[in-house]
């Protein structure tokens, strides 16, 4: 059985900007996806922004493992309603990892509670990554650290909540650091942020962070069934208590009835 | 100088039911603040659903040190531009409680980022709250343990991101149980679940459930200068790098400039 | 390839009560392993207090990816060497599950760093366990509850430090809750503790506890290579510094020294 | 009232080192506490290795609110009982600041469970501290990050358990990155590792290092009464269960016995 992955491509850049149609020229969510095609157990398709419901029907995102999402410059073009529907997803047992400037992402944002606000330069400096997790599954194969020669930086503090793990730091030539390597759980899904991955510059095709992707994708997924209803908040009526109990004193509402929401 | 506490009352009950009117005659938020103001260092006052803007003006969440949450029946009647202010006030530096059925508001559910759902029963069953924190500032001056004689009971799973820390797990009559003290950290400000407080029992007029929820405030108060601008992304322009870096490779932004939202 | 498990017990009480040997004839940790070989991809195998260094040669821990451990009577008996030597392996990558009693054994302590206290009671009472995290790898393929008629009472406060997840949380039919499945990483081990298994109640051979301790020992596995030196501090001399920097001011170590532990 | 701070000393290099004890002709601790006395609210005063119990007797620790430990050439020195006696403070109730090469100390390993170690280079070379926790009590009156011109270096990965909190995150020029500022709790304790502080450099001579160590001072002190026995596993007996039940099945133990440990 194979890992369903989703990348989702915000396809913007590539479309308007020859620096980056250059570097990518198969796209970026195409290259992200490519790479994990070449992985073993893992099967990766791509949707993009200007797809019907931006690609991510209902149907879609229940065949959907792990779903990959890239944005930048089109946030606010992604429709409160997929983003709602992406995060119950995400609830009801999908994974997710959100790359680089996703993290203002409206699905992003919804799963934080927080701003996951930071502060940034563009001038294609010197990225280092130190894993601080030793033989976590998400630096699987990787050196203690690597380096990206050309990328933006990202730096703390970063707008989000503690994070249950914190896999990767990054040190910046510019005098920055940043956590770029974090996870959380959301309901039944597992959620990953990744730093790299600015446009102009060509991260993706970098062997190690094609590890790290995979590797997250890996770790994201959860083989469990999907919840059918990650909202639900069932009425449990005294007739049917585990322990045998009496009602008592006044009530509001009646055996089996919805709550307020 | 004194911690400066806003309770906010969804104000339905008390008006549309006689036993919740009976048992509350000043109101829910009216009892919860009154309490309150028996405390040394605590001034409380109170605004409702039915105040211009839900009472929630940017000038009164300013003056608010802490804000305490109580709704139930109306969730839906709330702005969610109030609901997002109310966010924004929290990673500043407001502290924020929410109380039993508020675990539905949109506030928290915007907090959370997770479903925030539950099983629950209304049959008057005995609660028991147990310290699980021993000496956390939220449990000063309680016993080990605790009850209420007729409560609502909440039960597992609670659709929670995990806590920062657990001070309370409830046990219940009729077989359930349910962390009913939980803390977060959402930007600069604090937040504390306390689960008991069904408006058709006296809960509010406990001596222990006044002690948490005083010890609450004290504990989700910050001191700090409220953040001016918590979403803020910063640009930090080559020029300005605190190691000198020289531009290199191709970029999208300009010096300064806003980056995509 | 199968998860190799050693399953460690203390194999006191089986030999010298005779109720204990009439539920468990085939002692404790016997059942427990017998169990898991009736899984797909487990191998699981035993070794007592008893044997040459309690059964944990270095050889022996090298060839284990998941130890789990049952004791009570004869935690001082356990050598500080051997409690050390767990340790190590835990942070060198070996998955850890500490069963019911061993929350008093040294390798639990030790890796916490707190007391591990609780209060307890022996009065074969009804204990419900209540999955907290849904679709959680530990709880596959389990209900939301289950139940066993006898057990031992545990209850709160627990003296841990904060988990990294909480799975489960138990009810006890004389009033107490407890925090009865937990997890944490130390090191590039993984950590699970799990509540249930008194010795004079019938516990492991319960189906639903036999699916946990399963679950666990797939979750607590690190198929990554196990560290060699999981305590080794390096000296990074400035010849090698990865960004070009030079030697200021004073020192008192030589290059490639070894720090002072 | 004002919170009573003792800070232990090695007290090594500034007996035998020219050049440290020319940075701290007062000692490295007496410079700490120093700082201390000049905070409004708190009182410091110091202890040594040499001294007798190393300065640490039961009675001193009933009296210390918050411990302050500074070790580096003599960890071996420390004899386990004063480790363990620091401990049971901590988990008691007693605050703990642990600086810099304290990372190896008995008391912080014993505590953490984990290796504790890093990777290290001594060439004075610069730090910068960012703060990752905007607001947070402990960062209080600081600039978003501060530099040490002159520092030993630490690397990641740092063999710690996940923080409670992360609150400041090393930047060095020669490439590293290290979490310099990190929250536990054990037990009744608040536990805090502050990184910077090399004996051959000036670092607890700067304003914003006193600062840090002054908030968290602060931060550490609980004002609960101290724990009489943090250690204790009182058995409930039947007779005074909360909830009526009846004593069922075989049991090994009497009432009110010890448990087993």
């Amino acid at each position: 059985m194979s890992i369903r992955v989703t990348v989702w491509g915000e396809n913007v850049h590539e479309q308007k900007n020859k620096v980056v149609a250059g570097i990518y020229p198969d796209t970026m969510h195409g290259t992200i996806a490519a790479a994990l095609n070449r992985e073993s157990g893992i099967t990766a398709s791509t949707v993009t922004l200007q797809d019907v419901e931006h690609g991510l029907t209902p149907e879609r995102l229940a065949e959907t493992d792990v779903l990959i999402w890239w944005g930048h410059a089109a946030h606010g073009d992604v429709s409160d309603a997929v983003a709602e529907r992406v995060a119950e997803a995400v609830w009801s047992g999908m994974g997710i990892i959100f790359l680089h400037s996703a993290h203002f992402s409206k699905p992003f944002k919804r799963l934080m509670g927080t701003p996951c606000n930071l502060s940034w330069r563009e001038a294609g400096e010197r990225e280092r990554l130190w894993v601080t997790a030793r033989q976590h599954p998400i630096a699987r194969g990787l050196p203690d650290h690597f380096e990206l020669e050309h990328e933006e930086m990202y730096g703390e503090p970063f707008g989000i909540p503690e994070p249950l793990e914190t896999v990767f730091i990054s040190w910046f030539a510019g005098g920055e650091v940043f956590r770029s390597g974090l996870t959380w759980r959301r309901g039944a899904g597992n959620v990953f942020y990744f730093r790299p991955g600015h446009e102009t510059y060509p991260t993706y095709h970098d062997t190690n962070v094609q590890r790290v992707i995979a590797n997250g994708v890996r770790w994201a997924f959860n083989p469990e069934a999907r919840l059918a209803d990650p909202t639900t908040a069932p009425n449990r009526p005294v007739a049917s208590a585990l322990e045998p109990i009496e009602e008592r004193g006044p009530r509001l509402h009646h055996d089996g009835e919805e709550g307020y929401r």
